[in-house]
């Protein structure tokens, strides 16, 4: 038995990306292969309700292509800053926890890493991804609990 | 910014805790200061519902003490094998998750170690506690996967 090699550190690259990521790598060590995943929701799934479903949307393709380089950008820079190769950043499309767990069970991950907001007003729902990948996930899971007062 | 020092390891004292435990003590260092937690819910919310609420049922009270002492000694044969000194050892009365929360509120723990089976037919019942533990925890949680294919 030994420690985890294998770890997906899922971030939505806020600001709290860097608490998270920093975390993980303190907690596993500096020999632990470190994925970085961001997952990107479908705008049309994000926003159906909100938006009318017409042609007159069309640009919501554009838009989507330019917010996907935007989080290359970020994702990029974030694994600069804490030395994690460029082949182990990605950025997936579909739901947050399905894409984790999926990506988790081809990559043998051992250990998942995820921001979490515990339960309060609108943190309930910022707190929910953490939650979905708890459930149903194959391996261990590190919740990290953010803004807490420690 | 430094490791985890303060450790709960929530335990249900199956045959299961070791691996949890041995996971806990793998994953944070000899260093750590490790509580072993096991709550005992009261019986007579375990079986409202299904023992008739009467005075046929006053022995309750003797099993449950009788059950509580086993369960002491389970603990502290765990903590021998494990070298959790005896001041460590916890049991605990009450809702599983709120007394995990309120003792790791209390006893400024830094990370709440506590075992998951998933979520597939009854097994979705036996993980309920991490869930619940997750909920509302105000520091980070490591979620360990029994009976998982590595």
């Amino acid at each position: 038995m030994s420690s985890y090699q294998k770890i997906l550190v899922a971030i939505d690259l806020s600001s709290e990306s860097d608490v998270v990521l920093q975390k993980a790598q303190l907690f596993t060590g500096p020999e632990a292969d470190i994925h970085l995943v961001y997952v990107q929701e479908p705008m049309d799934n994000v926003y159906v309700g909100i938006v009318p479903q017409s042609a007159a949307f069309s640009g919501l393709g554009d838009l989507e292509a330019q917010l996907g380089e935007e989080l290359k950008q970020k994702l990029t820079a974030l694994g600069e800053n804490f030395d994690v190769p460029s082949d182990h950043l990605h950025i997936l499309n579909g739901s947050p926890a399905h894409e984790i767990h999926r990506f988790a069970k081809e990559n043998d991950i051992q250990l998942i890493v995820i921001g979490t907001h515990g339960q309060k007003g609108l943190q309930l729902l910022l707190g929910s991804t953490a939650n979905a990948v708890l459930h149903g996930a194959g391996c261990d899971v590190l919740s990290i609990r953010i803004g807490a007062n420690r």
